[in-house]
């Protein structure tokens, strides 16, 4: 069996490699792997800037697979059932601790980009039946971290505004349930053609980040200085400040993004000052998934594949997540 | 001036009567009103049957009317201004308490039914601007009573399913507020005709009430035998066992309306066996009128009028109401 | 091993009989049992009031025991710990469903009146330090729906005022808990003597039921006219109609009881024009439990043993349960 | 009528002047001031660090006084009443927006050092009968900054844990309503005497700042590297990122001061890899105001009084503000 794992070298992030075959135990299934996505976080983790990461861990969370095998006992899945596996294997549903979360896939455990997997079955989630493989690979990590920032967390509401900076994949996510759920979106860019993308999919107000370096204020303008409801803040350290001037009075700042770091100045006198809700995002339980997709089958959403590379241009597909030109999700596509 | 008054007789339910013109006082605007509409609430007030009625009552509570002179001080409202006033004249914000319950127009207070309405202006909302009179006088009591059902209390999200009994005004609201957020909606009506318009606005699922008495099997059945997240409960004690067997566990109840009694035979036992939310709802503040018109505004989503009638119909129109034969709101067309 | 077993003939409830031990499988372990408490329910189990009852099940849901042997894998609990079983063995955390409610102990599956108990390690919790076993046995049940209906539904706030009907089980840990948090408690009681231990316990006022049958009357009187915050609701369809009225505008009312009837007259216009909450309790998941064992041993609180019975008193506990002359729980000693 | 004014010179921050009576319009009372309290915002306004002084402006949010005249329409108190105005006049309920945080007392318009105040009787909460005038000006800035902080953004359960940095007014009042809702207390400060005046308040375990910079370690391990539930964060930028690292995973911050200042280097990463929620406190509505109230009468809750100044002796009330020696609050008794 083939997997792709992290071994950084000058020309490369991933080497692809061969494994044994696991056996799916007691709980366990195996699935045949058709299609993965990047994040972010998956360059953080193949740069080693994502804590400390395990030589030769298999890289990726976000997949979807086949079931072609069960272990004893199994019962929430049967063969041929399309399926993926919730960013974090352990935390099924429930409040967040330190077990759960250190259960990554592609960071705390091996992940998701190989040609087979085997995993609990209490990991799983029934992947929307009108999605292809590559659509349905987008969900796990940008879809649901979009997810539970506007609606686990923000409560959005009907008419409300979403702030939502740049067009990755959390972002274009953020963008569409958004529109789906009755919000108005505005979407920052510092590209033209991206907004243009943006207003496709329904973008309300469009602010071109380059034209506009104090975007903040061109967002109060928008509203009527009264500020967004919702910031969907992925920049980190760098935006947040601005994040904060955007927000209206009462408003939530879902911080989800580490792009320009971890640490850095922050107007905290701004968060007690205008009574902010500033609340962090680290993707979510396999509950939460489920809410998500009951809710993209319902409004029969599309996720916004930008490219599909093969298993063996899984380097390159990274490389294309590094240059930062993409607008919705990067995919690979395994079988 | 002339205004509607409460004075039923074999024939009628109001008469027409000339009153003199009021002032607005500090803090008060003068209305020219529009348009006003009917709920069942009404019929109850006309009949007697709302608590006690004072005789000649000016009565309904849902109108839009122009602005067309300030008392001294007002600062929320400009002359020709198109607003409405608030189910309840003094519920602006924050929880609900006795006083502010007690100050509803068309029954504890006079009503809109008239050609000038003098009114605090703290009372007011502004109307959206897409909407014509008679769409905008549908929503104080209707309207809002479905926002306040799905949102304010049920924090309904997209993928939810919303059970909806019949085709009335809030009824109708209920399922374009549905839709609108992302959610399914069940829509049970005794008329195909109603039902297929149903369809039109959205509904996912028809129930046929009339071919499908034991209708919470025909939900369980749609749902998966999961049943559903949210019912929007108008028909009252005698509905309300039927719509506790079709909620899902966990799921929430909208009680809402009195069409079949006020009091009646209830199944206690499955709101505890099934954890449900039984929630009253009686209209709601003005912050919560403001934010459903935000809603509504984004969506840019008209209220459905059934028929408009003149002034001078006004006992036709309640008549109408009376042989609810109807579908979404009845209106009258004030000036 | 010996265990209870509903096998109900004219002169009791309960059998005592040899049964096989059982091996804890994988994530299993082995409970040497020390004590169980009555519920009003295993009353119903035993009369076969509760659902249908399989004969020979083993009845109670709340126990205390020694783990005495872990099956492979276990983690959470080691030899020699002290725990107790969740009500229901498979809700362990999240959203109730279907599956997680029928797994409670005493009724859907064999319950704890047994000299061991093999069960996953999922569905234990560790008994809190300071209690004997005999209290760390009230908890199961009744302390967590007491729980739940103050603190995880009704969100209860300091200087809220609760109104508790009866002095069972329930109610008693209801009175204890609105105190450490800094409630007042109403107490309702056709008892004297009881009135008087609640009074010990810190209610705040006492009202005898015999004396005061318009009880919801006095509440009234006793809050101002505003009606209480929180009615535990122990009565079932024969005293909801009052608690609806003794609510204030906006109240909780948590339905837990069915001691009247599951099914009966209810005023619902009352929950419509007083916009209540009528949320339903069946006790609750292991996560909800560990939380109320957190705040019990902050509180140092001490559950109220009324009477302690040997195990081969089984059957006269239960009669003193159906005499309904204790205040607090009725609790057995196993070993 | 004697008031004080801010008017910084280098031996002084107010000057007490005399001005004109004023006579309560429709709507408003006049009261007798009787006493008032000081809060860190009140040094920074003397020193011009709080936005743009008004200079003259009257001083101080926090007082209780004596109804002596009603003007007209006034129904809300009467002659004799002992009240408080809320720290904002125009906050009453409801969410807060721009309008309403603009009527800050002794800042945005004159506050309550002075013999007699005409206020608004919307802005005036009852004061709890059992309070001395010293304690119960105590209340609206330091008390309420603390429920809101607690309860209503913090929905403290009994059980949780709060860590209350320092002993200042707002941190004794958490450390009083942490426990008197049933929750732990850690409390940090630089002196064994507080420290020492904390535990006899009930706080479960202190910690020595001074021998302990690395307190956030400290508080890991007190609570087994679970980390704390909820975050009192008093001191700004300077402690924002050690309380981060203090909070459990899903823990919630409370950013209520800014005695290190109002922007610094914040480990953002922090917020979102462990899902906190960082939520800034200003104050509070009177609605709030009135629920602090409710159970501060409930549980006969003293407020801890520092130390009392006369009228005349504001400036050095306000000097040994600066000088951060106290515990609890410190009090001008005005009449």
């Amino acid at each position: 069996m083939r997997v792709a794992a992290v071994r950084p070298e000058a020309d490369r992030f991933f080497a692809i490699e061969d494994r044994p075959e696991i056996q799916p135990g007691p709980g366990e299934v195996r699935l045949r792997m058709r299609a993965a996505s990047l994040n972010y976080r998956d360059l953080m983790v193949a740069q080693n800037r994502y804590g400390a990461t395990t030589p030769g861990v298999v890289p990726l969370s976000d997949g979807v697979g086949e079931v072609i095998e069960l272990g004893a006992g199994v019962t929430r899945v049967a063969i041929g059932d399309r399926v993926s596996p919730n960013f974090f294997r352990d935390w099924i549903e429930g409040e967040p601790d330190g077990a759960k979360l250190a259960s990554a896939f592609g960071g705390d455990i091996d992940g998701v980009l190989r040609e087979e997997l085997v995993v609990p079955e209490t990991a799983l989630v029934q992947v929307p039946k009108h999605l292809s493989d590559e659509e349905a690979a987008s969900l796990s990590c940008a879809g649901l971290t979009a997810w539970v920032a506007l609606f686990e967390h923000g409560k959005l509401m009907p008419g409300e505004t979403v702030l939502i900076q740049g067009t990755g994949g959390v972002s274009v996510f953020a963008l569409q349930f958004a529109k789906l759920a009755g919000a108005r979106a505005i979407v920052l860019s510092s590209s033209k053609d991206k907004l243009e993308r943006a207003r496709k999919l329904g973008a309300d107000h469009l602010i071109d980040r380059g034209a506009t370096p104090d975007w903040e204020k061109e967002v109060l303008k928008l509203t009527g200085y009264r500020g967004v409801d919702h910031v969907v803040e992925v920049g980190g350290a760098g935006t947040l400040g601005r994040s904060l001037q955007a927000a209206r009075i009462g408003g939530h700042v879902a911080v989800i993004g580490v792009l320009t770091g971890v640490t850095g100045d922050v107007p905290t006198g701004a968060i007690l000052r205008k009574l902010l809700r500033v609340h962090g995002v680290y993707v979510g339980s396999r509950s939460q998934y489920e809410r998500m997709n009951r809710a993209i089958e319902a409004a029969k959403l599309r996720p916004v594949v930008d490219a599909t590379y093969r298993f063996d241009q899984a380097n390159d597909a990274l490389r294309a997540l590094e240059a930062a030109q993409h607008f919705g999700k990067i995919v690979i596509k395994i079988a």
